[in-house]
């Protein structure tokens, strides 16, 4: 039985325990290592030993947050192959290119921007008004972020080593990681390597903690809990509202990405100028693994009529020549099966697929629907709703009224992307149905599918509700991505030797962004 | 009867729709000014008129949003006299200096500070990646915001007119303004000057609304209702906790100010430099406007010994000698006695006060209560409760370590103050006492009472939970405040002429503040 991470040390998880194992998804059979499912004297054991140690880390400043974060990635780095063969192992997610060549190098990315938006101090957005003496910044929460991973990327969104991991941690809090049950191994490899960076930086030991698993319950007292800063979630709708709504009568900050049907709207100019290779586009980002996505196009609007009969002929060939994926456990095949029947029963129509693949383990054959404009109007929330893995529905429009009506009634999204012709002929079409698809997707497209989330100062990975819980925050980028789990900190007439070095007179670094009497500046005062 | 202001024109209010009048507090008399309860249809219809105007808004740029502000600043001043006039009636707050000479022109002030943040455009922080090709800004929410006002500020918090309300309107968004029934006849004046100043302006008619009371149940359904982009509400806590579930429970973002104590520790070093300056100060601040502002320090911790009871002696004093101001309504001198009870049924010691005073009208007798540190630590959030009005509670504490305790276990707050000895006496103290108190709130100060919320960039009106719903975010000072009333909108590979302003390769203004490829300039690019 494997050992938790409590407060610096690997210690056995408190009884009564359930345990677990994860399942290979490739042949459905159980993997032998078995983990415990923590009680709830494990997760309050946590709790008190993050909420000191983020009173410790409040003291220390950045650097050794930033040198945990380059060690961290480093550790990772000298155990790539092991994690590559786990994680490949415990969620079939190909070795080559995805888990190795893809998302390994966005996780150490991200774990160095993160450590170097640490170190340059930009993000907290220190703010200086030498006239009436006061100054403010954004710094920790005063308690530990509990980081719930979602099933879908061992890596770059794992609990304890990925985007709001390193985000939390960035902003100077605490993490407790509650690994994503499928693929336990793979996280606690990234334990393991946590716990020794944390030593080497010289950060408290319970400055990273891991639990495996906890019950339902437990996870709303956790994101309730007082001692608690914040809580990010990537998962599944019914489980992130479940914990929106024990962190929100609790006053606790959650960010959940709960779900997106990532729209695309193709304009009659661009189906006509390149239907067949926005059909091939289509397929490749609905299929992209196995359609697993966040950012999978779930739903993809164009005009009826003889061009669009002919996209989806040419979407349907290629599904059908297509290998069916793997998908990662037994939820996501029996999500699958469920979408197929409530689309069914709702009055879509299959094009192909919609039944298991042949094959051990979990496969679902890729999947297409389609639907009239009309009877999507008259109930849009239901035709909306993420189904995780290959299956897309086409919405035909009657005109472009129709279709501008469609992007009105939409729901909050992830994306939203727009092909339209490569000359003028849609500009408006664009008109008409850039603006209400703008209200209502975070990140808006043009002439491009919506997998592949750029880690950039510029990226929103993020969207109205329900896609995620508020409008305003990115889950991915940064520095942005790290104002999720900060305070404002407010300093009125704090005497000078007792301002945090950020909002001192001299500039910390000499090149941190400051904005000092409304002017953004790397001077010193 | 007063007509409501919907949809750019003076309407009756719906049926059944109940009425009311104000009171004036230093009567108790009904003000003759009858006003409408309006009934769900009417929110209804301001709800779908803000929705449109919002579509229309976001065309418009804030060229004609900050010409609105400009303008209806202009009709504001020109309205002055009337406006003191009337609010000194409805309020009772003193037309000078208050009124006319402090929250008049801070007002102007507010306003016009939006305007120019409108302007200038640097507060969507425009984030441009040359190389990935991706740009993002905040934008605005996609539907109106509802503001509600409080009962203390007629001018600089009010919901048509005060800080939110300029906040909102210079994120881009329309405002359904629900008036605080306090003083409809002051928020009827500035919507007047605000209709006259949309036609000038060219802005929506729906642009602004103003209903003056609703049904509590209404207000749920208003903040909750799919067509919302965001609510602001500055009040009560349990008025705000009941907003706040409703809100939280459809997604839809709510700000709420919601109560303070504004705690203030008076080291041991200061309380013998200037113990009766510091005592002086507390009366200054907890009495200002008869201690009906977010800011009153209502509770104080200090030692015990013969500094702390001269201390006490001398506030006392103070509070005896002073004349009980006119309180805001029946409401307040019901909190107050209330808070008297609560207070002396936990253990609290009666200093001085805790009666009604004499005169018409409502009155209180400005009060004082005392607790040792032990029976406060039994129960600290008991006595962490606002009691709106001049009342405070001064907790001594047994030695230092106590005092750092009790500033561990203080919810959250707007502010916390510190008084320290002049010279460096009190170092050690403070460096116990200061790390759990700035976990503990918004504003942190040195050696000054906390009322007084300067309009700067710097400022943070805000604080961790329940003094508001959420710690990153100020309810004062621009262009901070507008944060909140916005999304985050990326546009990933957009065409170039379909980017917005802020976001093409041109700096639209030549002094807009971007963050280009990692550095804020004023460059194009």
């Amino acid at each position: 039985m494997h050992k938790i991470l409590v407060d610096g040390e690997w210690r056995e998880a408190g009884r009564p325990a359930g345990t677990f194992r994860a399942v290979n998804p490739a042949t459905g059979e159980d993997i032998p290592d078995e983990y415990p499912i923590s009680p709830w004297s494990d997760v309050e054991e946590a709790l008190a030993a993050g909420a000191a140690a983020a009173a410790m880390m409040a003291s220390l400043g950045p650097g050794p947050i930033a040198g945990f974060l380059e060690t961290f990635a480093g550790e990772v780095e000298r155990r790539r192959e092991e994690l590559v063969r786990t994680a490949h192992l415990e969620t079939a997610l190909p070795a080559e290119p995805r888990l190795r060549s893809v998302e390994f190098p966005r996780l150490l990315d991200q774990l160095r921007q993160a450590a170097a938006a640490c170190r340059d101090r930009s993000w907290c957005r220190a703010t200086i008004d030498t006239r009436l003496g006061i100054r403010s910044k954004l710094g920790p929460l005063g308690g530990p972020v509990a980081v719930f991973g979602p099933n879908n990327f061992p890596f770059a969104y794992n609990a304890l080593g990925g985007g709001d991991f390193a985000s939390a941690l960035a902003a100077g809090n605490p993490v407790i990681a509650k690994a994503h049950p499928g693929y336990p191994s793979t996280t606690r490899l990234f334990a393991e390597a946590a716990a020794h960076s944390l030593r080497e930086a010289g950060l408290p030991a319970a400055s990273v903690q891991l639990l495996y698993h906890i019950a339902p319950e437990d996870g709303l007292r956790l994101v309730s809990h007082p001692a608690l800063g914040a809580s990010a979630f990537t998962g599944s709708r019914p489980a992130g509202m479940l914990l929106k709504e024990a962190a929100d009568r609790a006053g606790k900050p959650i960010y959940l990405e709960m779900s997106s049907a990532n729209p695309v709207f193709i304009l009659p100019g661009a189906l006509k100028e390149r239907g067949p290779d926005v059909a091939g586009e289509l397929f490749q980002s609905c299929s992209l693994a196995a359609g697993q996505m966040c950012t999978k196009p779930g739903l993809v609007v164009l005009l009826q009529g003889e061009a669009g009969e002919t996209f989806i002929e040419r979407v349907k060939s290629l599904f059908e020549a297509s290998e069916p994926g793997v998908l990662l456990g037994p939820k996501v095949l029996d999500g699958l099966r469920e979408g197929c029947r409530r689309l069914t029963a709702s009055g879509a129509g299959l094009v192909t697929g919609g039944r298991d693949a042949p094959g051990p383990g979990f496969r679902f054959m890729p999947t297409l629907f389609r639907l009239p404009g009309k009877p999507f109007l008259e109930n849009p929330a239901g035709f909306q709703l993420e189904s995780f893995g290959t299956l897309s529905l086409v919405v035909l429009a009657r005109d472009m009224a129709e279709m501008t009506v469609i992007a009105s009634r939409l729901e909050g999204h992830l994306t939203g992307s727009i092909y339209s012709h490569s000359g003028g002929q849609d500009e408006v079409a664009y008109a008409s149905v850039e603006p209400p698809l703008r209200r209502k997707v975070g990140r808006l497209l043009n002439d491009r599918m919506p997998t592949g989330v750029a880690v950039s100062p510029a990226m929103n990975h993020g969207g109205p509700y329900p896609a995620t819980g508020h409008p305003g925050f990115t889950a991915v980028g940064f520095p942005a991505a790290v104002l999720r789990f900060a305070a404002l900190h407010c300093y009125d007439h704090v005497r000078p030797d007792r301002l945090p070095a950020e909002l001192a007179d001299r500039n910390p670094t000499g090149t941190m962004w400051r904005f000092i009497d409304g002017q953004w500046t790397q001077q010193s005062l």
